[in-house]
């Protein structure tokens, strides 16, 4: 919906200085806005981009506002990304939103309970015992499995799948295709005839204020639960394996793999294709870097990079020297010349001194 | 259900010392068990939970039934993980199965056959002419495609998708989102205007007992099969390219990779984020680490690490190296200072020699 | 169908000597063809199985023809992988293709316009406003979103997800569990709250000729498109973050991941498990090799690998270093052993010269 600046300002709680009344109808990216458009610059990589955009406002620090071209109007905040985020939030986001009600072509299993305000879409699938809080959203065809427990205000995008037994508090967002809830990777090994399967009979457990991104997969506990706390992140096609623990506010960027019945701490980051081994612990607010392979447990903040993984500096030092290594070698070269020029005057290798 | 302690011991063929009408009801781990619940200790990373657990009892091996503490029964047993998912299969898995039948809104093409005491769920798709066996269970929103033939007592979990021509073996498990027979990545590049479409007319061929895991893709052979063999385990959104071939109780860590036309010998281990190029062969009882990159053939037993891949001794020699580089460098430097000062009380570079 | 040597001859525009009537049915690899099929030689690898093969008839390059076994027909060609391929789809692909019309139980919306000749599976969901253009195939259980405009002769394999308003060109293919039009991972962090939701009100941007395959992962842009060019292909379980834009013709091998707002030129190719870092650009033509990490903006034609991905020779240079260094600390104890001999003779560690 269009929004005035002053409207934008006073949402924020910040102070604006000139064209109150100049009204914007969406948000869009520097480079691409127009006149009737908000943006934000928070990384100087853009900075190109802010000289020459033609957005009618940008969100931006006190330290920035200098660099925003004439015409656009500086929108000064403490934290340009976060007040971007909400001024969108409220004012910009026209994406349609499902409907409340059940669809005609939904399969809700009669022992299912579902609270005032759910929305169920065309195909969706909820079976025996479970229970939908207020407001929760279920994308068509997605599948909600026996006895599955889900909050207030949850959003299950098309596809999205838990398998039964499911535990979800408030708000947890569950995009296309993610797994919650299959079966763990266990098996016995009984050779030469193949493996007996280990029942996995425990199950998932999601706090409030969760995400999880398309096709990721979060399985069962063996026995007890798979746990997600509170506020956790996971990107796309992210593998959480059986009993592995999450702190809260723990984020996970895409394709990164997590073995089984290790414990992650709180705010830990994991950027893409990073994976740690089974039964570790990570500490609190630690660093993982992309494609890095945790092999041992991590002391809260450590940063690591590299595979296996080390501390990043002496992961990078040691990429340093090996980029050095042809420069020693030439240095050892050249004292083997020496040595041999001596020994050569000397006649008889370094006896006759 | 409950089950004594006599039961499980007759039951596993394990003679019991004590307290054989103790009743459990189920199965937790270690740190959660209560009076009423079995456990089991096979790892001894898992020691201190051990020595102050509540399990009404624990099934370990014999050198470690003295570390069970009081009041609690030791199952001895020569395999505790195999004889603990044994006995969990048997008493304690109580999680709901589908039902037989099929669901009304389930779609089944009337030129499919359904061998008795089938079941299909509610919004699950078979195609025209696919079979499936005895006592198969199609969960809901599972799709099998045109001329599928699935045997005996296999589970398509929800969401599963079978396309065209994928024969599977008996007791094979698909689960939730896996897609097996799907394209393989073939084209033929034609610079400048793009690439032409290589027509993927083989299928998937699966064996008895094979498990697949979460969003796991199996591509369908570009003429031929994919084979993978019986008693195969592939973990969650691993990678199997067309015309691979996977021998007998190989097993995949999640988010492992196969490019095409590699074939892989029986009881191979790939542990997770690990990778083979294409048109390679990998022999039996091979081992691939974590994160490791396999880009020639591997003979069997071979056990590899790193990207790309060697023998996990030498790889691990290397990093050591490379760790103990600055010492050499240091060692390096003293060199050249003492032959800087040798040169320098001789004068002239040792000519004086 | 059945074709005679002869039409595919003239199909290909290809003279060729002897055996014109010989009628093949089918296509096959090599080592498995009979005398009915045609199949290709192309990779020196497959020579044992060229040398031995029963097939009717073989594309190959003229080089390769007097290779092929007696009784097998050379289909001489400046591009037998091209022309096996053309020949294939021509002649002997007889997968089943969905049929035309709209299955009884899809579910597709009033306001949703659905040009001539489209087909809709059993159980597929075409939300409201959407635009299907001629011959479309949507396949079982796909789902399309509010507002998704397809052009003509795409197809959505079973269980495909198009979130609301992905913008697909003509002749794409989706295949099965891919989802397109998920939200982007963009989070800005409260601590210690947790993280504030940015809204991803972008879309998805896919050009003609584009091919998806499963389970891969296209998320929205945040503001803007993300965009995939003409004529990419994106292979299984590949993750694209918000915001990036691929060249045309671009290919990604699977499990491949590029984080937000990276920039990828025309005809760039990624092997597998490769990864680039966000905000990055990278050049036309250049090739990230397997499980590569690129955190640095690439030239054209750049040819990389490691991680951090250096220029391939300088990466493999590094690796063989790093195994020769044995051989270098033996040098340098050598040394440091001549000169502790030396210094033991003069008694006085050099100073007597």
């Amino acid at each position: 919906m269009p929004a005035t600046l002053a409207a934008i300002a006073e949402f924020l709680g910040i102070e604006l200085k000139g064209e109150q009344g100049r009204t914007l109808t969406g948000a869009a990216p520097l480079e691409k806005a127009g006149p009737e458009h908000l943006s934000f610059f928070a990384n100087s990589k853009y900075a190109a981009e802010l000289a020459s955009t033609r957005a009618g406002a940008v969100v931006c620090s006190a330290a920035d506002a200098e660099r925003i071209p004439q015409g656009c109007v500086a929108i000064v905040s403490a934290n340009p990304y976060l007040d971007f985020a909400r001024t969108v939030a409220r004012f910009f986001d026209g994406r349609p939103r499902l409907e409340e009600g059940v669809h005609p072509t939904a399969v809700v299993h009669p022992t299912a309970v579902l609270m005032p305000g759910v929305g169920v879409g065309a195909g969706a699938v909820i079976a025996a015992g479970a229970r939908i809080g207020e407001g929760t959203r279920i994308h068509p065809l997605a599948f909600v499995g026996n006895g599955c427990v889900l909050g207030r205000d949850c959003v299950l995008h098309p596809h999205a799948v838990l398998y039964d037994g499911c535990v979800l508090g408030d708000r947890v967002v569950i995009h296309a295709g993610a797994v919650l809830g299959a079966d763990g990777f266990g098996f016995a090994p009984v050779p030469p005839q193949g493996y007996v399967k280990v029942p996995q009979i425990g199950w998932v457990q999601v706090g409030d204020d969760v995400e999880i991104q398309a096709n990721a997969c979060i399985d069962r506990g063996a026995l007890g639960p798979t746990v997600i706390s509170r506020g956790v992140k996971i990107d796309n096609l992210v593998h959480i394996a059986h009993n592995v623990e999450i702190g809260e506010h723990t984020a996970m960027a895409a394709q990164t793999g997590i073995a089984g019945s290790t414990r992650i701490g709180r705010w830990v980051t994991f950027a893409g294709q990073s994976a740690v081994g089974g039964h570790l612990h990570i500490g609190d607010q630690a660093i993982v870097t992309g494609q890095a392979g945790v092999g041992k447990n991590l002391p809260p903040k450590a940063v690591v990079s590299g595979s296996p993984a080390q501390p990043m500096l002496e992961h990078h030092r040691g990429l340093a020297e090996l980029n050095r290594l042809p420069e020693l070698k030439r240095r050892v070269k050249e004292l083997e010349a020496k040595l041999r020029a001596w020994e050569a005057l000397s006649g008889d290798g370094g006896a006759a001194l």
